[in-house]
C-alpha cells in the first residue's frame, strides 16, 4: 500500500436486489469486516429490482468514486432468466470497459444448487469469497499473483492445479 | 428527498410499443398515481413500433432531461421474436451505459402466459409493480433496500426470501 | 409540425441490400409517395451487399443529416444467416445508441415465407408498414401513441389488442 | 468520382490471418488488379493470428487512414469455432460503428464446403466478389444500387431476385 | 523496428486468473525469454480471479502504457462456464475497439482436454504459440505475413494450407 491508500480507506460498492432470495450484500460487509478487520473500508451499498439493473447502479457508483463494486444476484433458473443473466453480464463488461475499474459479478444460478439449502450455502461461499476477491484486486495484488493457475472456485470447494 | 427534489418533479419516461396486445403504458401511469398522490411527477410518454426500437426512444428521453425511463413491451413467442427481445435488451444496456440512468424493462414474454387472461395478468401485475421500482429508485432508495434478497418478483407472486 | 418541420423536408435515409431478393427500398419510397403526397421528404438511397454492412451505412447516413433510416434486410434461412441477421441487428442497436436516431430495422426472414410468393407478400407488407412508421416517428407520434398496445403487425395481418 | 478520388487513390486494407488455410488475402489483390486495373488503388495488408484479431486490427487500418478494409476469416467447424466466428462479428460491428467506415467482413466457415476443394472454391469466390463489393461501395456506389435485392451470392451462385 | 523500437523495450501485459488449474501465465513468461532472448521486453503481470474480471484488466493495462496484453483463461466445461467465456471474450472485443490495441486472447477450454494431461498439454501449446504470437504483432509482422492462410493452429498441431 502506498501512502495515500494508507489514508484513504478503499470505497467498495455493493449492489444486491430484491429478487434474489438471500441478502447476498450482508453477507458481503460481514466477510469484509472479518477478514479485513483493520483495513479502511467506506462501503456505499445499493439495492435494484433485478440483475438486468446491476450494471448501470454500479457504473453509477464507480461514477462517483467507488474504487470497485460488487455485484449480487441470483438467476432463476427459466430459460428467460438466463437470458436476463446474460444481458446482464454483458451490460457489466460495458459498465467495466466504460468506467475502467473491475466489477466483481457474483451470479449464483438457482439451477446451481442441489436444493434451497444447497443453493443457500453456494451462494454465500461464492459472495464471501469475491468479497475477499474485491479487496485483493484493489489493494494486495500479491495474494491473486501467488493463486494465479490454482484453480480456486467460489460457490463450491477450490479444485487445485493440475498437477 | 433533498430539497431540489422537493421542488423539482420526477420526470418519468413511459415508453411502449404498438405491437403489445395490452396498454401496459397506461396501467405505469395509472399505477403511479396511485400510489404516489402526493409526489410530483412529470410523465413524457412515447410509443414506438416494436421492442428493437425501445432504447434509443429511451435514450433520447433520458438525453433529454427524464430521471429514468419505464420501457414496456411483450414479445412473440416465436423464435424470432426471442431473438428480437434479446437484442432490444442489449440496446436498453448500451442506452443505460452510455446515459448512466436506469431504464426499467418491462416485457412480458407471450409464452409466460397459459392463456390469454393469464398473460394480460402478468403483464399487468409486472408493469405495475415495476412502475413502483421505478420511483423506488429515484426517490426511495431505502425501499429497495430493505426487500434486499426477499425474492420479490414482477408478472408473478413474490416468492420470498430462502430461510 | 413545428414551423421547422414545416419548412425543412423530413429527411429519409433507405438502405437495402443486393443480397435480398425483392427490391424492398423501392417499395419504401412507393409507399411513402402514396401514403404522404404532401409531406416534404427527401429520400436518400443506399445500397450495400448484405445486412452486416447496413449498420454502418445507416450511421453514415444519420450523421451526414438524415433524421431517420429504413434498414431493409432479407436473411436467408440457413443457421449462419440468423447468425448474421443477430450480429446486424446487435450493429443496428450500436449505431442507434451512438446516433441517438431511430433505425427503422425491416428484416423479412426466409423462414417466415411458406414459400416464394408468400415471403414476396410478406417482404412488402412489413416495409411499406414499417416505412409509414418511420414517418409517424419523426412527425406524427400521436399516430402511434394511439396504436399503443393494439397488436399491431408489420408482414401480416394485425393480431389486435387482448381484451 | 469527384476530383479528390481522381487524385488520390483509394485506400484498401486487406487483412487475413494464419489461421486460414487458403491465402484468400493473395486473392483479393489479385481480383482488385484484374477488375479495377485503371484505378488507382494502394492496398495495406496485414494478417493477424486468428479471426478475434481481426476487429481491431481493422480498426487500426481504418484510423490511419483506409477508406475500407476487407477482413479475411476461415472459422473452423466446432462449437469453439462457431462461437469464435460470433465475437469476431460483433467485434467488426464494434470497429465499424466507432470508425464511421465499413469492414466488408469474408468468412468462409469450414463447414460450408462438402470437402476441402469446394471449400476452397467457395472461399474463392467469396473473397473475389466481395473485394469488387469494397470497392463499389467506396467508388461506384450506383452498381451497389442497380443491383438492390437481386440475390446476389458470394460463395455460390447468385440465386437472383424472386419475380 | 525502427529506431524508437530499439531502444523502448516491448512493453507485455500478460494477465491470467486464479480459476486457471495451469499457470499459463508463467509458461508465457518462459517462452517469451525462450524465444526472443535479445529483444528488450518488459512484461507486466496481473492476476484476476476470473475470465470475466480479464477485459477491463487488460484495458487497464493497455491504457497505462503496455503495448499488447496476453490474457490467459482456462473455461470450465459447464454451460455456465461456456457462457462466461463468451461474455468474457466480448469483453475483450470492447476492450480492444476501447483501445485500439491487441489483446491475444488465450483460452483453453476444458473439454478441448481428451483428460487432464491433455489438456494440459493443449494449454501450454496453445499460450506458448500465442506469447510468439504476440510479439510478432507488435515487432516482426512479416513473421505473421508470411504464414497467412497457412493453417497454424494453437493448441494442437497445425493442419496446414489446402492444396
Amino acid at each position: 500500500m502506498n501512502e495515500m491508500e494508507k489514508t484513504n480507506p478503499l470505497k467498495i460498492g455493493i449492489v444486491d436486489t430484491t429478487f434474489a432470495r438471500i441478502d447476498m450484500g450482508a453477507m458481503a460487509v460481514d466477510e469484509l469486516g472479518k477478514k479485513f478487520p483493520k483495513l479502511p473500508i467506506k462501503i456505499i451499498r445499493a439495492t435494484v429490482p433485478g440483475i438486468k439493473d446491476l450494471p448501470v447502479e454500479c457504473l453509477k457508483l464507480l461514477s462517483s468514486g467507488c474504487d470497485i463494486v460488487i455485484a449480487c444476484g441470483m438467476p432463476g433458473k427459466m430459460p428467460v432468466d438466463k437470458q436476463c443473466a446474460h444481458e446482464a453480464s454483458l451490460g457489466m463488461q460495458m459498465a467495466m470497459i466504460k468506467s475502467g475499474k473491475h466489477i466483481v459479478e457474483v451470479f449464483a444460478h438457482e439451477d446451481e444448487g442441489k436444493d434451497e439449502a444447497d443453493y443457500a450455502r453456494l451462494a454465500q461461499d461464492r459472495v464471501r469469497k469475491h468479497a475477499v476477491n474485491a479487496v485483493w484486486m484493489c489493494r494486495f495484488p500479491e495474494e491473486l499473483r501467488k493463486r494465479a493457475g490454482k484453480g480456486m472456485r467460489q460457490g463450491r470447494n477450490h479444485v487445485g492445479a493440475i498437477e
